[in-house]
């Protein structure tokens, strides 16, 4: 048998190392057209903002190395050019000659990763404007860095990838400006919860200049001037452009393979593409989204990883194994912030047309009473069916990776919010409560679904009708130090007297700070005759994040 | 409706708050024989060792906010004393006056909890010994060690709060020396998983005596003389006996209601005891264990608190909500360390003449490549027929926490190793690696249960044969700098080159640091015609921990 594999990064390695582990005996020739295998395409940020001070620690493997442990052919700095699926050989080109030869394959296997989108902007080829996906980018942006004394940086696109190197750049001293032509950050998550991540970017006094988009670059000396659209024009030493990347399907659709509606390579539940001899997985592939059914690309390391090693055992074992698709679990630290997601964010549900509840609670990291806990914010999106958790998305300070995937446990195996009432976390004050903040949310979204607790939405505030009455149940003293414009005041633990201060004729809009005493004053006040209340679901702290 | 609730802490105060959500006309009352409600047992030990500096941190309510709040009628200081379940009512006894009086119920709630063993061993309530279960306790101790100027402790039982009080008294700056009967700290877990602790404890210079039983204790002036049953005496100017609790059943005894096996209050799966208008719930009560299906007892707090919502939600509601039993998830920090387990240990399901396989792996808390990644060891228990998850013990120093509340979240769903493979957790260098811990130990598991892996165990190795050959993967200086008796050095990298020098018909263990070269080994050796090749489960650092 002999394999052959395209890529030699998350998906090809891993595929090729799992390939050897099954079959000692077969060919196994790996090709990557640029120098490095194996490495961490994750750490490049990082090792850019000299977190990661070794740059051999972005290496988890060598050509040589991964050559001596697993007996496989690696050719780095050779490009596949072409595949021929009928005769079953592929096309290859040396980089450092030019030389190009065929190589025979009984089963090839796709990683070929994706690339950057670099739209076709005036100047957009000046020095100094940089997209950031391999060692080598990492090198040139490096060493920009250092040779020109750059003191002011612009990131385009407010993803993941933007925020992390924003973050360098900030630690490495920079004035940092992150530009984002929608309204938020993060476009994977909903709206309040990227609100928290941006108060708290503006904390760290790096500019963000949401709605916006970059018209053109001039290069001025060793600067660039961004323009906006709005006429403004930024001035920048070095620039980064991460709006996006695409899945590198250039092989995959000269070679006739058959490509999916999100232009990705398409494969079956076995990672087979339309010819059965091939095989892909990575950023380059698309299948479909467990949740919304919608044919879909995931560009995480995490999933590329998973699919080689189901690939191998599919392309070694015959069709053995069964890809289930990616809930789309990410997560990124942002200064001293952790957020993530899991699931399908709200938004994003509505543009599939599912029918969801949005649920928000904000609980400790771990116990009150233990130093160092810190506030966390989950939202939770469930069907209102079945309680069938659809996403969880998160933005805290201490214990949102646990939570998360947590929930990504839950939500991969197609579980409801009752179920996480039932979850049973590890209790001890440094870790959590005794209630997790995991078990509070299943709480919540359950009392909504069983209508002991009525919510309505921050957004829904606008649309409040004069004879409406808007009831701040916290204490005194918290009212006064901000509240909602046209709120009353009457702490939660004062209401059972002051009931006669409340109309019954009118509909009642609770808020307190979490939500917590809101649904306490619901509870009193459903239980005392008035029937049209709701509560705001994440309290007057989300609201104060989204509106401001 | 009246509801009385005996115990106004976890499980207590817990159900009057829900009952008092569903039922806003209800009259509530609940008695607690102490001074406090609602305080933080867990956070006792802490509160000791200063870790938590002010003491109105361990109440999470007072009696009069919370009566503010629930317009609960909460009864401190009172004790109930009897159940009159044919004439529905109660006896209490006010500790201040002694009076006693009757209170009638429609529904009553026992959470009494549980009270620390004292064994009748000569001088045991000599001044200076404590136990450690509630605010007084705590009072007492905490002003013993301030006062009498005390340098030396004795911790007597190596479980949880015998760890956390070493841990605190530690920090405090006395000599510790914990004493505990059977051959290893923390019996819920296996040995290897408590190895990797002592190792830590003594690393902290605090003096650990496994296998070691008190005899007795004699006052010296202000100091205890601490008989040990190998003859030895320990002075100590403080002594904690934390050998474990039992559950208060004293009342529901007395008042006919059913105990179980386990000498807990027998309750079915709504919470009702054998008197359909008593409910129980918290450290009081057992009930049928999900894994082994005998009748258990959890002492733990988190449970206390999620059966405290159920049963008011039966109380009120009539019985709608069943509870599933509790895997028993606990963690603890010890020192720098976390442990937790989550499910049965591997000892306990052997004596429930479970059969499973143990299986461990050792892993970064998160990417290497990104600074402060610490190793974590994970052992799971599974089922040899169809992979059902059993239980995972943790020991490590960061995201422990994290794996374990994901581990219990399987198992609470009866999941296997195979759904493990499938958990897509959320992945960033700060917070994991591609292939999280989690799956990690899915992989390997797997493995296991397709025969792509055999193993032995560290205990397997004194009954090796003569004839049996004992291969060291690792790299020569590993090798060197450390190995087993009888092992041969042959690193993985060179084996498919020196194949010729092994013999054909020897048993061959193998072992590497961790278990992942051994396997790769295996793999190798296996399919070049080697049959009888087993690969040391946890590897190296395993057995030195469980041999050191
Ligand atoms: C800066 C950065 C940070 C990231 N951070 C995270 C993170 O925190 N978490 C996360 O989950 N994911 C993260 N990702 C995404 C993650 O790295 C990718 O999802 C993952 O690497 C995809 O694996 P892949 O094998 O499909 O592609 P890659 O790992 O990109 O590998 C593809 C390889 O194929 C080679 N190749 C392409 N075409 C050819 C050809 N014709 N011939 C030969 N070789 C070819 C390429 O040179 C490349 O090396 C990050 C990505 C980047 C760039
Ligand atoms: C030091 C310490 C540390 C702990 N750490 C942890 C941890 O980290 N994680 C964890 O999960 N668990 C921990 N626990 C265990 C946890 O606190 C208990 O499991 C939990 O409190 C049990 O709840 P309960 O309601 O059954 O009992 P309790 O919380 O003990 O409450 C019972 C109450 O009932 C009162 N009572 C008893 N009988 C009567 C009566 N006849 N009349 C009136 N009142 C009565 C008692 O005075 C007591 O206040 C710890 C416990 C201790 C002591
Ligand atoms: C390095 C790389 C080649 C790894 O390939 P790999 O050998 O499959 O992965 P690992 O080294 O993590 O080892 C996992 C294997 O070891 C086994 N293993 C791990 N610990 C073990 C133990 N204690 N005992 C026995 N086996 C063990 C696992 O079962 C698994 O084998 P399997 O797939 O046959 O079940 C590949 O992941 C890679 O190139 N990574 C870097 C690139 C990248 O992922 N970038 C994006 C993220 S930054
Ligand atoms: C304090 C104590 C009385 C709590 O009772 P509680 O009111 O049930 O618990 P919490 O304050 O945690 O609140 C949980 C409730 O608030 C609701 N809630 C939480 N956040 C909310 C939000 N943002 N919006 C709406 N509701 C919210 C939950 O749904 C839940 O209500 P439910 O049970 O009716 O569904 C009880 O847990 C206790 O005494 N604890 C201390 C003792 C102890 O547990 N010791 C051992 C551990 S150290």
């Amino acid at each position: 048998m002999k394999y052959i594999i395209v890529g030699a990064v998350a998906g090809g390695a891993s595929t090729a190392a799992r390939l050897r582990r099954l079959d000692e005996h077969a060919e196994i020739v790996i090709f990557e057209k640029g120098e490095y295998i194996s490495y961490a395409n994750c750490g490049l940020p990082y090792y850019i903002g000299d977190v990661i001070k070794d740059r051999n620690k972005l290496f988890v493997q060598t050509a040589s190395a991964f050559n001596k442990r697993f007996n496989i052919d690696v050719r780095i700095s050779t490009e596949v050019i072409a595949i021929n699926p009928s005769a079953k050989t592929i096309t290859a080109r040396k980089q450092a000659t030019g030389e190009v030869y065929e190589e025979s394959y009984d089963k090839l296997v796709l990683s070929p990763g994706a690339e950057p989108v670099r739209p076709p902007l005036p100047g957009i080829n000046s020095e100094g404007i940089f997209t950031l996906r391999n060692v080598n980018d990492t090198d040139y942006i490096k060493a920009y860095v250092q040779q020109k004394k750059t003191s002011k940086a612009v990131v385009i696109g407010a993803g993941f990838i933007g925020l992390e190197m924003a973050e360098n750049f900030h630690e490495l001293g920079l004035d940092v400006t992150i530009i984002e032509m929608i309204n938020q950050v993060m476009a994977p998550v909903d709206y309040p919860v990227a609100a928290f991540v941006q108060q708290h970017i503006r904390s760290k006094r790096v500019k963000l200049r949401l709605n916006t988009a970059v018209t053109g670059f001039t290069k001025n000396g060793d600067q660039i001037e961004v323009a906006l659209n709005n006429g403004e024009v930024l001035i920048a030493d070095v620039v980064i452009l991460s709006i996006g990347v695409r899945p590198d399907t250039r092989l995959a659709a000269m070679a006739g393979l058959q490509l999916g509606q999100a232009k990705g390579i398409q494969v079956n539940e076995f990672l087979q593409t339309s010819d059965p001899d091939i095989y892909a997985v990575g950023d380059a592939i698309e299948f479909e989204n467990p949740i919304t059914h919608q044919s879909m690309i995931t560009y995480l390391a995490g999933p590329a990883n998973k699919q080689g090693r189901i690939c191998a055992d599919n392309v070694v074992l015959g069709n053995v194994r069964s890809y289930k698709g990616s809930i789309n679990t990410a997560i990124v630290k942002v200064f001293d912030m952790t957020v993530g997601t899991t699931g399908t964010a709200s938004k994003h549900l509505k543009a599939a047309g599912i029918e969801h509840i949005v649920s928000t609670t904000h609980n400790g990291s771990h116990a009150g009473y233990y130093p160092g806990a810190k506030q966390m914010t989950i939202q939770l999106a469930f069907a209102p069916k079945d309680g069938k958790l659809l996403s969880a998305q998160i933005a805290g300070y201490d214990g949102v990776d646990k939570r998360l995937d947590v929930f990504a446990s839950y939500i991969k195996q197609g579980k409801t919010v009752y179920d996480l009432i039932e979850f049973e976390h590890a209790y001890a004050p440094p870790y959590s409560s005794a209630k997790d903040p995991v078990n509070m949310a299943g709480f919540v979204a359950e009392n909504i679904l069983l209508d002991h607790l009525r919510v309505f939405y921050w957004n829904d505030l606008d649309q409040l009708q004069p004879d409406d009455l808007l009831i701040d149940v916290r204490r005194k003293d918290e009212f006064e130090a901000g509240n909602i414009e046209g709120a009353i005041n009457i702490p939660v633990d004062e209401l059972r007297n002051r009931l006669h201060e409340i109309p019954s004729n009118k509909t009642l809009y609770i808020y307190c700070e979490a939500g917590l005493r809101g649904y306490l004053a619901q509870r009193i006040l459903r239980q005392n005759g008035y029937e049209a209340v709701a509560n705001l679901s994440g309290g007057y702290y989300l609201w104060n994040a989204c509106t401001t």
